[in-house]
């Protein structure tokens, strides 16, 4: 049995504060971060992990009173795919986000209150800004790799193309480009259920009741687009709950139901409803193919390892493979792995072989690059 | 320019009620329904159309004063794929629906009070045993044919094979014998964000504010499973809506997020929460297959035309062949054709020259076939 390491996320905090794509400010600017392992005295081994919507910077390793440990544990740690014997791992909360760093829940220096919707509204590249600025806090020039899976993807595209020079490669797994009218409408329908709850109140609900219905409805519909028509099936299929007929009632009859209730009502006690709204409106507006030219294409130096799962149809293997085509145009150094699983779009975050193999084996090559 | 016809929708009343699946009763049943053209008198031209979760028994045609024919009016009338000239044609409001027929906003004799949530919980076979008293009230004794989509498909199937000696041939369209646990998790979500929504009240809320946002969220959630990925990338794309940029708020920026609001907002106008929770209920419950032995499979008479849409992710394809399947390993007369078509499930209420062709050759066949 592994020993529990417990670890503690730091606070940085940038008076100047941080411009935005939208022309507004955060000011000043706070990033909550977790750090593991050692940075080497070249400072070349320096590894980002950018995390999903509902992720934070514990990405490893165990917080104190904590049920769970990180978000990644079983890829970050002492031997894993991602070795924190050898590399220095970074992790830190997005904007935007509720786990520490500037957003919605954070105290307004103007009025001593909570901003609500007064914060305002993030994009992806917003948020990799903000990483920058953590980036040269922490003194380090370039990342040996920045890593991450959906949202998490989404900031890895937009290190590795809006700041070449800066990321030596990068791992985007489970992730899009773009959204398209059906990714943006699963978001938008979860925002309406949270809008449309009368507790939201304009997101002005902090020191009274949250919209907790309208969030966990939000958060059930994004888990139907995390599991696969196959990974339900194997789990629950049509299987009842405690029951061996059909109650005839409004009750819950079916496993998956009983699932779909549990995951949204636990959800609400660990996230905000305004940081959903804002970090599904950052993905919905993230589209690096309207934004990057051929220019742009010429300088982009990283390379790539590109990762999608067989059965993820909220990022399908074809959306992964056409980033990998688009760089392959440009003649980058890509590769791309589709991952067999049966797990959907949850597949980047649960332990699978290849995975770990895919990502051990490209770091180890990076590594003894750097080190030739 | 077609000239509007004018239908009325009737009224039957059965005094003796209808036993349920249950064990419970509707008493008195009442049954809305509308009828086109003539029976003849050897009473075999007769077709009965099931309607889908948002139907009514206005199938074709047009109530006064309403903005547009009836549902499937595309595919009923002179000359039309179920021809109104050549053939008598029924479609009744299911029951535990909100058009007429007894349902949960019918006024409980007991209490004077409109049932609401004491209304009993109903399935697709006891829509179609309800179906089954208008039929003997009609004076039919075998339909020609009973067609239906979606939910209707469902009964399409428990008539084939609950009521084989009254049926002579079937045509299921765009259906399953039995929802996966997918799509019992996107009914449950729609449940939820109605049952969540404060206004609901445990389903007390005639004579109040209906639970109309989390109707409306139900109904947004039901669209993204009608539309296709294509036929949404085809409509909406990323293109905004009014704006040439994004709005850097949380109000509407993308068409497609415009198109579900108005499509949520709408449908709250004209349909019933608690009816809602009724029907999925029935849809999610439904499962012929494992009602089905080898004894009922060999009783079933029907011949069956199996029509299935390209696109259709709600209900694809291999659940439509699965159906063609089962029936052909009982040497079953079975046609199967599965559409090409970019408009997702809604593609078998859209006019297309594929569905009307096989719909009229496979009736015409049928004619053929009893004036022998």
């Amino acid at each position: 049995m592994e020993e529990k390491v417990f670890v503690l996320t730091h606070k940085a905090l940038f008076e100047e504060g941080l411009a935005l794509e939208s022309g507004r400010f955060i000011q000043p600017l706070e990033i909550a971060y977790e750090t593991y392992g050692e940075l080497n005295p070249d400072k070349t081994n320096a590894i980002l992990i950018c995390h999903a919507l509902s992720g934070s910077a514990n990405a490893a390793f165990w917080h104190r009173d904590a049920r769970k440990p990180g978000w990644w544990d079983v890829y970050i740690g002492p031997g894993k795919a991602i070795d924190t014997d050898k590399f220095f791992v970074v992790c830190s909360n997005v904007i935007g986000g509720c786990y520490g760093s500037s957003g919605p829940t954070t105290i307004n220096p103007a009025t001593g209150k909570p901003y609500g919707l007064e914060f305002p509204v993030v994009t992806i590249n917003d948020m990799v800004n903000a990483q920058v600025k953590l980036m040269d806090y922490l003194g380090i020039d370039k990342w040996l790799c920045v890593v991450g899976g959906s949202m998490g993807g989404m900031q890895v595209l937009s290190w590795a193309f809006h700041h070449p020079d800066r990321v030596r490669a990068a791992i985007p797994i489970a992730t899009t480009m773009q959204h398209t009218a059906q990714q943006i409408a699963f978001n938008a329908v979860g925002r309406q259920a949270i809008m449309r709850d009368p507790n939201w109140n304009q997101g002005n609900y902090y020191g009274s009741t949250p919209p907790y219905q309208g969030l966990a409805v939000a958060r059930m519909i994004g888990h139907i687009t995390y599991l696969s028509d196959e990974a339900m099936n194997i789990k629950f299929a049509r299987r009842l709950r405690e029951k061996e007929k059909y109650g005839y009632d409004f009750s819950i009859d079916f496993e998956i139901e009983s699932y779909l209730d549990y995951q949204g009502d636990s959800f609400v006690r660990r996230f905000d409803a305004n940081s959903y709204l804002y970090l599904t409106k950052a993905i919905d507006y993230f589209d690096l193919s309207s934004e990057i030219g051929p220019e742009q294409m010429e300088k982009v130096e990283a390379e790539f390892l590109l990762i999608s799962f067989s059965s993820d149809w909220l990022y399908p293997p074809s959306q992964v493979e056409e980033i990998a085509k688009l760089l392959e145009s440009y003649n980058k150094d890509v590769s791309y792995c589709c991952v067999k699983s049966d797990y959907g779009h949850d597949s980047f975050l649960i332990y699978n072989k290849q995975q770990e193999r895919l990502i051990k084996g490209f770091l180890e090559h990076l590594m003894s690059e750097v080190e030739k």
